[in-house]
């Protein structure tokens, strides 16, 4: 089959033609119909994948696509199947994931990380994860519930606990970000997006924003989140990962609020502890997304109340994914999807 | 003044002038610009006001205005202000007020029960828990926020406690009950309304419910829930109060799911225990709304994530007063207003 | 091996020969230390067992022993450990399972009852849900964690969510009720324990109630406790499975307060449906335990906070186990435990 | 009356005849049995007072007495009650106290800061606020709740949300901190006290601690916690307000755990944040305590849940209060109180 193998950093990434993976008892095999490019692969390619499987390896794990083949123990999912495969697979028996925390479970798997991933033609993954994807959403464009909506949708859901009639406000508006602004609204908040570039900040007005801060514009944007809430937001949520960043959203909240932290970053960041104390507040992380809460979310894409044709920009085939990371780091696109 | 004043169930209810309030150091008097017509006036109308003021007494307890005079002791609010009237004050001292659930305050005084309220050119309310209005929402259709949508936002996002991507079924489409299936669609759910008339249920649709069901014409309501969702709803809100119809509700949950108590029956229900047990269930009841929760509200509306002004489907002025509980017995209005 | 096998409520239970279970390459075989006896095998012994395994069958479901023998699959554990087996085992891939809620798994296997259970000198269980007992604990009393403390202990702190300085009132003081005041009091409860027998309420006092109320001495228990809490108890947790004392709970209880029913009962309850709105109550459900909430529950038995040892009053031989029902009828047992 | 006034860090406390104070109609005057000597004072007298009272000022904020006049609006205490008075009184008016936070009030008023306080033979306070005392309680002893009990078990209870099992690791083991090990030990905690004074681990482990870590003997504080929990506590409290000492709780807790800031300092921490989101983490500040949360914790006392005797290991008349804070920067008492 053909995939994008990614030989290191130094090497780069190289469509070839390789062996179509081989399936175990309790694996399906997948033909991939679209999978996402995500600003962790664009980390990988240019500083190397940080975990077990050595290059070379088949980056992408925001995939959806039609069931080709599965084991011999597989009784969830039939051959011919519309699926989505959720980026990080669990193990099902830590005490995180028996405790209702799949998504920090402490052996996860990610596709395209841990093992090969959906930058092919199939790709072989664990069924028991796996999920349904109703006809009436699009095949290609579903690939980015798997990672750009399911991130933010844990974060918004379960995380800063977005309630009706809250003030929100998101730092960041690339893919993830966008659906933090996305699923916030459609969780009854008033949000605030905060971006560098004018076109995400239209782009967050279309996708719900009520209000649009543009960093570069402003002295400070915590000073500009008190003046349009009145004292602080309820809720801020940072999705990009910058140490800088974290600490204005810190400063964005009201006595009494909650910081979402869902961009990763390994700097520090400081933070004055006797506002933590004295103003009470919450600073809680999300990671990822637990598999069950993607039922609720493909409901939500069903029902229309969340939209993922607009989310893809652009769509690109195998011989092309470079093309993909250029727009990305040009900041010209929301999501591109990959298309075999 | 002019005011609609109760006389008792044998006599009813009159247009006369009486005495403009006074107010104490702590009151406003506020210049009523409307009053909602609300299923509580009828019962009062036909089974007489269980509380503190014996007839004669004024009605309405659902209003807005313009402050015409404020007491010694007020500084929240100043003359000429638009303002909200909470529907049920507070004493602010009881031990549940103190925990955050002023709602169920062990004092609590009923505008339209305790004292006069607002089926009146003017009425006098203590200054603590008025809110605001600010002037991009109609001054007349805002009279509705305070009871027929403040008790179902408390409900949805406080006792029910709806999340993005939720299964809820609303029992009843009138006028708090189509506010239920407004806000919970507001807050991601998905909506199933449950009503007997056909017209109540297309404003139903028209207010985000995704799915309806005619109790008159399917043969269990909860069976058919259960085909609708793969095995019961997330959540129940019950805010007819009729034990049938909260028994049918509680049958309408999913394992592990909630039912929401909102209608009020002095009657019994009848509910197996081992269910409750087995399946464990949550029943929960709902009562009012918290005046501090009238700001995330007031929000949602002015934003315009919830609708005050299709809810207005009828308007009256005093003197045509029985008119409004006249289409409200025939089931032919969402809302009407009492406009003085 | 020796085994009390189970023929049916018409011939009843009789020691036996029968053969030693042989497992599969996910099970493991347990060499029973304890197993104690339960209402739930009581109620099974006389009403016959409503599930999967048809007579003849091995009752007994709260069993500690020694791994005698594990399955090629088994890493977890090891032969010679010892080991707890949860009464219920869960299917760990259903939504319930993967929600953070295996104790309403929907594919549960209860120990003697969907498979034959530890009234025997060996039973087979699957490896996965067994847990690891310290050395400290002691084995044989060490059972009566598996359903005697498991099912208070999530009762009070996921359902009942007992804080420190709550009111607590425990209708029912057997084996699990004993248990429910021992673990309310450890999480801070000042409880009050109801009861018929006065044996059972001095039982209560040792394990930490702070009052009494012997329901056979007092006109209605619900005004008593009304009287001792002023006002209702923040929290009431039956745990008989009995209407009129289900319902007498619900009395029990403030306003704002929750009723959490740990006993099984199929009959219907009676409660007024306008006393859940208007004190907006919670009525919440409580089955099980979740295999992974054995963890801190284990941890309370080595530190000492819970005491095992004076929970088992009486210790019968497996030839002898028709005289740990005969003493649970007579009431004068708080836990008997069959020692193979 | 005599009082201590503090004349600013250069003059320091002066014992003084000083008018006995007036009484407002919303106010009472107590009659002082006892003010316990904080850590809070200790800055204050080092550093000056930061808010509104300017010196001179009557410190003291943690206060038992007797009701020896009403003001004429008065209804809730009477003259000759024994009474609590809490260290922070609130407005009830703004949305915190609203929405059932009023530790975290937008106008509070703390004793012996923004008004003159406690170290004196009468004290002028809102009667809104202050607490019965059960005969049960002595006195003098009750005192040491209204600030280094309550702080502790709002933190516990409402912040940290300690449950029965979890493991819990308190960092500072003064007056607050060893309230927090025996509060996290009544509610069914696991606690591991650390501290750098022998003396204090000793009362640690009187007060419930199960294990201890003296700071200075160890490498890292964080490392040795891991070791005794296996990964990590579920919960880390911070109580003494320094920065080097939060990092290393923020360190302590395991994946998916919450650390609890208690302690106040004005200067940052630095913490890698993507340990927040990686490890999904929560840090929760917590401040202070409800007058509402008194009434359990009272109740807890009068149970005997909680000892307030051994708690006081110092008593000074008011000519002798400077040798209050001399024991105090010695680290040689729990608690001092000043009885005038």
């Amino acid at each position: 089959m053909k995939a994008a193998v990614f030989h290191g950093p130094d090497v780069g990434m190289k469509v070839e033609d390789i062996p179509t993976p081989t399936i175990s008892d309790d694996q399906i095999l997948v033909k991939v119909a679209a999978c996402g490019a995500c600003h962790t692969d664009l980390h990988y390619l240019e500083h190397g994948v940080p975990t077990f499987k050595k290059p070379p390896i088949v980056l992408g794990h925001e995939a959806s696509g039609i069931v080709s083949e599965i084991g011999s123990n597989v009784t969830n999912v039939q051959v011919g199947q519309r699926v989505l495969i959720p980026a990080v697979l669990t193990c099902g028996k830590c005490q995180f994931c028996r405790m209702g925390r799949e998504n920090i479970c402490s052996a996860m798997m990610m596709l395209g990380n841990h093992f090969d991933g959906a930058y092919a033609e199939y790709v072989a993954v664990p069924s028991k994860d796996v999920l349904d994807l109703p006809e009436s959403i699009p095949l290609e464009e579903a690939s980015v519930i798997a990672d750009a909506l399911s991130t933010p949708y844990h974060a918004v859901k379960n995380r800063a606990q977005v309630r009706p009639g809250d003030t929100v406000v998101v730092f960041g508006c690339g893919g993830v970000g966008i659906n933090a602004v996305q699923l916030a609204t459609a969780a009854g908040g008033k949000v605030i997006a905060v971006d560098l570039s004018e076109r995400k900040l239209e782009w967050a007005k279309e996708f719900g924003a009520a209000e649009t801060v543009n960093a570069s514009q402003v002295d400070r944007v915590s000073k500009e989140i008190k003046k349009l809430t009145g004292g602080g937001a309820d809720i801020a949520i940072e999705v990009i990962g910058n140490p800088r960043t974290i600490e204005e959203a810190f400063e964005s909240v009201r006595i009494g609020g909650r910081l979402c932290v869902v961009g990763y970053t390994h700097e520090a960041i400081s933070i004055v502890a006797g506002k933590i104390m004295f103003k009470e507040l919450e600073v809680v992380g999300s990671l990822g997304c637990r598999p069950v809460d993607y039922i609720p979310l493909i409901r939500m894409v069903e029902q229309g109340r969340i939209d993922v044709k607009r989310m893809v920009t652009h769509r690109f085939s195998l011989d092309d994914i470079d093309k993909a990371f250029e727009v990305m780091k040009q900041g010209t696109s929301l999501r591109s999807i990959i298309v075999p």
